[in-house]
């Protein structure tokens, strides 16, 4: 079975957008008291939102099931307040429950949370425990900059951070560090802000002991760990000029890249560099990069082509990648896929 | 001749860093004019600095010379206000000068900016002349978040940038893009800070038509290019779904990436995936990570071990990594070595 750990919904119906255009206009009428509301959208809506794209691709690539969440991008929880922020979030977790309902084999829902500026992760707790135990979700993504590109929140590693830590350790589920939108003009999303917010959590990670305070807490690292691998010898470094335990022991249970690296070369240098058990397949599809790379003439996206290519991985580690350590991370997918 | 066109004098005698503490400390005092005052080094001080660090390690290491600016980490332009950061940044590129003069054949300047939060690089101009026209200098640090890890300032490809950029054109000299210590505790300075920092400012250029307003400026991006070459394919496909032109042809003559990559994997990939005619040599000695990789048994940052190793790259390419791109890059450096 091969195991896509990071996909989101980039091809919601268009109400949900509507939803969000009209929730953001009536951020600018004091007179209006923000409620949930309502958004009207079809099972025949969301099976056509799929058919065509995430469904289609899976066939065409070859994978099984995708841990699926909301649009990262569209998270943006710098935008309004805590009400803002929690009533969109449920929407947006709502609508991957009917996806996950509808496609219990293509899909397993990871959730976004409702964080806010300034607001303790702690507010988080009960839509985590929503999504995980009314729902069936198996992870959240966590957004270590809720102020889009701003960076005002304290590093991961802050005890700010421990209430939703305990209360992921209890339900035994992981966290993406996912940042959203970017509001700061410095940073493009996709090609900034993202890759940076990898960068800079890894970092953090090393720096302090959070996981001598949480020895099941696990975080994956998307879009390949941002620059890490690349700069491995680098932090390797870093980490012995401050006397720091090894790199691979310090992220041995903890801290997982996935593999949205899009050409050969660059998925090349993770396998080789990174322990494989901390290495889960993701394509991040349809995502950030949507085209055909005319070098390859395939997606630059499909990340299983890579991965397929490495002649030099057993078959066992590639099970690894592909599924094993998706289900060591993610445990509760096992009683789902 | 091997040029390495990053080296920092972090190895400054203290008076330097004493200097530095009293002027932050005569901060807090507000009847104090702050004014440049004088620091006392002599040069048997700069000598014996230079001696047993980044002296030796050129010989040890077989370069020949060093592209030497001020200390980056201790830049820190977020620290008081224009007129602190132009006293400063004076003092730092009077020592600079002096060392260029005791060693000319082993150093060639480059200058810090007095760069300061809200103040346009407009002020920067008359150090940067002062440097390059009376010290001889070949080149300009440029820091794109002199907030520190806030990122105030605008994007790199902001007109807030042009004079500065003007200037830069008309004395033929380059800048090298690179951020200073972070006051953000998000930002690990040398782990996540200076990364992010290469990542973004490489992601602003391909955004925008800077090269077309100024298409003989020039930048250093450094520390490999941040994230840049690990996701370069990520980037060709950004760049193809946002119908910009080629990456390759976006920074043919304009953006360079520095070998400060420190394992051998990392720098293969960079090789192997950046154009050669954007890459050159580097090492940020004494720098950022200043072990022994017992894995090697080598220093980190002894990056031209790893080329050494590289035997796909012509002798003809490696002259261009070495020597050739630094001399086209920095041309008023043909003067001098």
């Amino acid at each position: 079975m091969i195991i896509d750990c990071h996909g989101h919904y980039t091809t919601a119906p268009k109400e949900l957008q509507t939803y969000r255009d009209d929730q953001i206009a009536a951020l600018q009428d004091k007179t209006r008291v923000p409620t949930k509301g309502k958004i009207n959208i079809t099972d025949d809506q969301i099976r056509e939102s799929l058919e065509g794209a995430q469904l289609k691709l899976q066939r065409e690539r070859g994978t099984d099931v995708t841990i699926f969440s909301p649009r990262a991008s569209a998270m943006a929880h710098h935008i309004g307040d805590e009400t803002t922020s929690r009533n969109w979030t449920e929407h947006c977790n709502d609508l991957i429950h009917r996806v996950c309902k509808l496609y219990p084999k293509n899909f397993v829902g990871v959730c976004q949370l409702p964080q806010s500026p300034g607001v303790s992760p702690a507010n988080s707790i009960a839509e985590l425990e929503r999504c995980v135990n009314e729902f069936g979700f198996i992870g959240c993504n966590l957004n270590p900059d809720p102020s889009g590109g701003n960076w005002t929140a304290p590093p991961l590693t802050d005890r700010h951070w421990y209430p939703i830590y305990e209360k992921m350790v209890e339900l035994d589920v992981p966290a993406m560090v996912h940042v959203s939108s970017s509001c700061n003009p410095n940073f493009h999303a996709t090609g900034a802000h993202y890759i940076n917010a990898d960068t800079t959590a890894f970092m953090q990670f090393i720096q302090a002991d959070l996981f001598k305070d949480f020895p099941t807490l696990r975080f994956i690292i998307p879009h390949g760990g941002g620059a890490v691998p690349y700069h491995w010898g680098r932090y390797r470094g870093l980490a012995q000029d401050m006397k720091r335990p090894m790199l691979v022991d310090m992220i041995r249970n903890n801290v997982f890249f996935d593999t949205c690296v899009y050409h050969q070369a660059g998925l090349d240098l993770l396998t080789k560099i990174v322990p494989i058990d901390n290495i889960l397949f993701g394509s991040e599809m349809v995502g950030a990069v949507r085209g055909i790379d005319p070098e390859s003439n395939q997606y630059y996206d499909d990340t299983k082509k890579y991965i397929d290519k490495q002649n030099w991985i057993s078959d066992a580690d590639k099970k690894k990648i592909f599924e094993g350590n998706a289900r060591k991370v993610y445990p509760r997918i096992n009683a789902k896929v």
